[in-house]
């Protein structure tokens, strides 16, 4: 890859390209169904900073996203929460997912935060080795639990 | 119980009362070395609105507490996020646990979540039982993964 690679903050006009990226990932997690949310909600919640996004471009086209947000962990302070985290399919295997995380983690430190939290779907082999060759610590006892307050979906 | 039960969001005057429900806890779960976060870092990020809590009183002693702060699911769209929640040993079984729960799902629906979010470890069958009462999906095919970024707990 010889073009520029670029690492910035995203902007309110990147969220329609990173909710993109998002259903291309909810393809590859099988659910593509599950996304209910629209282009609207994304932008209503970033200008609340509900959450922040990097993200990852190489020759102007964004090629990689992380989504995240500050939240509490009781024991140990302010936390990062990695909530997505996405290369482009043809673009793996470059190291731009490490350039990336190396990025999300520069900003948790920016952030004065004491660790950062993630989850991984346990059959998903090539993020389990990313995140073993970066040192993780990988917890497999703990479950979800969730409750869904709105049952239909935006338009 | 006969005396008058309360349900309230926390105050930074109930921090230090948290703070040690929070130790409790972790001193009853073998792991107090665990508890790094100090009463002055509640303060601080309780003022910057990093999380808020709600807190069960019964004859003005709190008897327990939830913790809980804003996030984005990126298929769903805002969600409530429950970081701990305890009851006092002493108290269970008399169904605070369930006012607070419904008190948490009522805060989580005026914030307009789409959505409330938890863990709960794999071997606390009164824990998943008191879920499942509550209808909530339990999702077991999610590790966590965590990095370390600060190596020094607190003074």
């Amino acid at each position: 890859m010889t073009e520029e690679t670029i690492i910035r903050k995203a902007t309110h006009d990147d969220l329609e390209s990173i909710l993109t990226l998002v259903k291309e990932l909810a393809a590859y997690e099988l659910a593509p169904e599950e996304v209910w949310v629209n282009l609207s909600d994304y932008q209503e919640a970033f200008k609340e900073s509900v959450f922040e996004s990097l993200i990852i471009e190489i020759g102007g086209q964004i090629t990689g996203v992380c989504i995240y947000y500050l939240t509490w962990s009781t024991w140990k302070g302010r936390m990062l929460y990695l909530e997505d985290f996405i290369i482009k399919q043809d673009f793996r295997k470059h190291g731009l997912g490490q350039q990336l995380f190396d990025a999300f983690i520069m900003r948790a430190k920016e952030l004065n935060c004491a660790l950062v939290k993630w989850q991984v779907l346990d059959w998903n082999i090539p993020a389990l080795k990313f995140y073993e060759k970066n040192h993780a610590l990988i917890e497999k006892e703990w479950w979800n639990g969730k409750l869904i307050l709105k049952t239909r979906p935006n338009e």
